[in-house]
């Protein structure tokens, strides 16, 4: 298994919530400066269009940041003409408009070295019972989606799942959904993000997901973070479900799974850049927890112990 | 679209929870007899092995009854064998019974002049962490139905999914993941039984995806209950969320969709025979409620109005 | 009974999320115009110290307006100097200026011809675990909440409970908790604003809740809205949960309370006017399916119907 | 702190769910070897009526056994004449019966040489809208249990919430409540038994209602178990949410309370004296990990950390 671990470098300036601003803005300069202070860090993810309303410019500042892309994240959802969907949009000069962007994000990740556009299509979906064609927006997604990813196939295009925010029902909900959907277009170059808290608030158990997908060879991404399994807090990974993060990083050395995680973290309390190297450090701490463990007594656990025997085991190892 | 009722003869008996027996059991018999005074009732559901003990005397049994079977029930969970999975059983002997028992039940569904098996694999899943390998369950599961379903195509195999019950995390879960499944075994007479109520306890918007798995023409057969959205009471239908029963008469409409509605109902107070029937009445005061409207009307609704103005309109219907 | 219900003046203007704004900001008195214009309203709520950036002219502005206050609101949440907690902040300081701040609108409430000042703690709780001191935070909230409110007894201090919003997990959760600080402060104008909302988020049913705060006469006053039970969404009252909302209104007029509504909907659809006229209207309109089932037949189905024949007359009585 | 660790007979012998029995029946005098031989134990706890059908037998059995009693538990929720109610069952003398059952409960502890009756009211709730009135139930709750633990004196009565169980909705739900209907009855041998698992379920941070509880001295009596915040799964302590046990550990420790544990676990798996003993041995691990990390550390994190050098601290202990 070889993990990278990569900043998000839209959460490295301003944090806010509804009621209190915790960080103020940086420019994008200074952000790639800070995330070069993120002890852990191998990389960046960057999102599309909000990075780039200078293009050649921001293309030649996170090029000569030295740090390299783990994906392009591209956004389809916080400008204007998105309020009423993007993928799904009833109108569909807008449905090609995102159509569009995604080849746009395609072709820009290229350009910077990357191999994966992830996105995540958030916009999409209903607050209100009675107030969108179920039938249309399920085939306007799995059209949209096939024209985006099928440009062009060096660059991989990873859907990121989550049950709700700015809709109250995202149509791309769960990690079943999203398999179904990738299924369905059948594009060798379209997979899942997987954002464990959002895994978690759909109440899946992420390192059964994680398998599940893994087996057809669709977990592009990792997004982690944690919560309490009802609303995507954005919390510090293994900071609620400890068992959940270990058991992740146990499937992952188990399958070999070579890939980035990012870290989705809102920062409300605390230095952004250090905190966001406590979260690395957070998941490379459980990764030498199932080494101190050891993979083959957690293989024994599973196959011959009973729950006692295997959470008196794992606690003691704590010790 | 043509929607007819069934009576689940499991549910005529005995009813009971941790706490107390609510009603006594009956004989099949007495049960079929029940069955037939369920007002509204058009056929039964009956399930497999617990009502066939004595397999020709109860054949012969529901034949007399003159009961249409809308589809033979597959219980797979609650025999001794099956404790530890059935499908994803980690004991290959059984796993193979698993599927022998699939077959079975499709030449016996034949046999009672059923075009359908409808199955809940309800004890395939985990109760904790690092309990189970997800990566050989899903492999089995996949492996399992396939074996199972491709017995014979002209008996139609649809699966239950519910979020847990037996097992804390099933692993059949929800909607996504069921038509995913569908997808990759890829058999024509694969589908999905949903159950209302197990759609809204998985977070789902129950008309939404209805729609999804219609699309696929993958929408067998329907369990209509209701509960609070957290745990799978078997309550009447409409009974807590009466706009997503509503919603959902709508677009079968639409969708001129034909099939059975079963009633998955717990009846802890009151006579089971006049439940039943109050459960059949409530679809059917659902579809006049949605003829009251109007379908062109809540057409209109979702295509042109704003969430205040539909429900105020939805609303006002009801004077 | 007699309800009267109450525009929020702080929801006539900008609504945003974190992704998109609805509408666009309003001044005070545009707001204040536009409340007048919605239909069935009888009165306005009004929020210190937002609204109070020149306390005089508001105060001027306001009066003129003719239209009467249900309450002043009381944010003690938003400045930056709350960041940490208001009533339960470390910062023996910062606690006395949440006093001095429910004192001010105490006054200020009296000045507006108010008899009520309705406040939501929302800035005390805690996001992890081991983040703040539980003991601590308890008995601040209780004497804070006791200077505050023992200030003079002719102005009543409602509590807004809610399980989460700014902090993950606030002190102030559920009907339970507030109703045992009134009583442990046991002060004879300390009460509970109910927001209906909050009460099902919380997995409260809410004319239970509202009935355990009524025989206490601790029921002050009700912010009426509806969401999925899982997230304040602030929709409509009625959207999601209809019998909820009724079995509301069916006690209210067997308790025969007099007081406030007031509307805390998010508007992202549509016309704020219209829509807050909607939302009012769908409160009258189930007063109104109350009577056409009858006060005394509901009396009957509770007290000696099955929950089959209960649902199915009150759905026959929507036909 | 000192903690005593409490085994339930109840518990030690048949194990069952809808599906499946994973362990037989036992008899008292069985259940009671069994209890001696489980490791770390120090007492049992008893349930009353079930336990004693012929009552001279049960003392007497059970005194000889030498095994100190935690609490009596007061069932009023299984036998028959119940099933509409315990203390809020609509006939008066159903009432009367429980408040007595309640006295006799208070007896036998004395006779049995404990202190404490623990008392869940779990049969009284409501299943649907409209199918009770809330205003006696609520009336009627407070009058019985005040008349029954009013009896006396030297004897505490420890009442148990829980969100729902037999009841879709339980009228003693969560720790606030709770604590409110100490406080409305007043009396000095009154409060609360608090199962960490129906804490969790009610969305409740243990250890803060735990605080809350302790601050007017009520937390009688602690159950101790785990699950995934949704339903009351009844797993080992700390095998899903390790955090809120150790925290909850902690602030035990810090208000150096003394009591009992009790052990709510229903092993599915595994031999039942064993796994009953790594329930109480991961509650002794935790005790080891609160002082591995170290009690003035952890109450440096809480006063002066950021949350990701609280979680980077607390992790990194665990190496």
């Amino acid at each position: 298994m070889n993990i990278q671990h990569s900043v998000m470098i839209g959460m490295m300036g301003k944090v806010a919530d509804k009621f209190h601003e915790y960080h103020p803005g940086k420019d994008l300069l200074e952000r790639l400066r800070d995330a070069k202070k993120v002890k852990g860090a191998d990389g960046i993810e960057v999102v599309y269009p909000s990075e780039f309303s200078n293009l050649n410019e921001s293309v030649r500042i996170i090029k000569d940041s030295g740090l390299p892309l783990s994906a392009l994240n591209l956004n389809v959802k916080s400008q204007k003409h998105w309020e009423k969907g993007s993928f799904t949009n009833p109108d569909p000069a807008i449905r090609a408009q995102a159509v569009e962007s995604m080849h746009i994000a395609m072709d820009l990740a290229a350009e910077l070295g990357a191999d994966m556009v992830s996105c995540c299509p958030l916009i999409d979906g209903h607050n209100f019972n009675f107030e969108v064609n179920y039938l249309d927006q399920w085939a306007w997604l799995e059209e949209g989606i096939k024209k985006g990813a099928s440009y062009r196939q060096d660059i991989k295009v990873s859907l990121e799942y989550k049950l709700n925010e700015s809709r109250n029902a995202n149509i791309l909900a769960d990690m079943g959904r999203s398999l179904y959907l990738c299924e369905r277009i059948g594009l060798p170059n379209l997979g899942v993000t997987m954002d464990v808290g959002h895994a978690i608030m759909a109440r899946e158990t992420p390192a059964e997901v994680m398998c599940i997908a893994s087996l057809s060879n669709r977990l592009y991404y990792v997004h982690f973070n944690d919560n309490d399994r009802y609303w995507d807090w954005d919390m510090l990974p293994g900071s609620v479900n400890l068992w959940d993060m270990l058991e992740t990083l146990y499937y992952l050395e188990k399958l070999n799974w070579n890939g980035w995680f990012s870290y989705d973290i809102v920062v409300r309390d605390g230095d952004i850049v250090d905190t966001m190297a406590s979260a690395i450090a957070n998941v490379k701490i459980g990764q030498k927890l199932i080494k101190k463990i050891g993979i083959e007594k957690i293989d024994d656990l599973i196959e011959n112990k009973s729950s006692g025997d295997t959470f008196q085991t794992l606690m003691e190892a704590f010790l």
